[in-house]
């Protein structure tokens, strides 16, 4: 069943992992995990400080020729009753973490990992136009205090 | 670090879940979780007996539009040192249960939950061009008998 748009939001924002897909300058799709915050009405992430070539990441030369991006959160178990994904489907901009002190700090706020080393590579922020949900049945309840029957 | 490529095979074939991306005629990409089996160099997927409008499903159009398609699985956990992914990069092709018996069989023995429903509508292969890996420290050991030390 579709899902409503606080849900999806909700649902997408609490999710520790995200999955990116970017297509080149060919149309040719791509796809890598990120860790990612929300930032008002963008998702961010940023390349962290491993030791990778990350000026010449295929995702940021991806976003670099087409910057419509879509990102994925999905939930999976054996009990396919309880399936659910969001998408979101937005614009990427690529900034540094001068910049964008903000997205560093959602990034810092949601990851503890990232306390001691905070991302130093290049940071996206991902204007988000559509988010999308889909639950095989009810979507999980938010967590908060335990509610008496 | 890059994962072998057997490494990798083994761990997106074990996998449950993995996420597929593709992109539409003008390049925007688009990306769904989907449960697959690995059937000798293919990965194949299926879609199933769910309520949805199966023919005009986005994930079908844009592989008749461009059959290059890129599947990634992951492993997300805290503890960053555990992180891995596997992306499997190749060439997707539209047939139906009829016509490809072997891949219906491949998600039936791999998913319990097809048993009594077995897939019913179009069947996806994708036949897989290039295998690669990341972990962020020695991947993981593959399931069989424990070791004694």
């Amino acid at each position: 069943m579709r899902m409503d748009v606080p849900t999806a939001r909700r649902l997408f924002t609490a999710a520790r992992v995200a999955r990116l897909a970017t297509a080149d300058a060919d149309g040719v799709p791509h796809v890598v995990p990120v860790t990612f915050a929300v930032d008002g009405d963008d998702v961010v992430w940023a390349v962290d400080a491993k030791p990778k070539t990350t000026t010449a990441l295929r995702r940021l030369r991806n976003i670099a020729a087409r910057p419509t991006v879509s990102l994925l959160v999905d939930h999976y178990a054996e009990d396919w009753s309880t399936l659910w994904w969001v998408r979101a489907d937005g614009h990427a901009t690529i900034g540094d973490p001068a910049t964008d002190a903000a997205a560093v700090a959602a990034l810092v706020a949601k990851y503890p990992q990232y306390g001691t080393t905070p991302p130093s590579g290049p940071v996206v922020r991902v204007r988000i136009r559509t988010w999308r949900g889909w639950s095989a049945t009810d979507p999980p309840e938010p967590p908060g205090p335990a509610r008496r029957p």
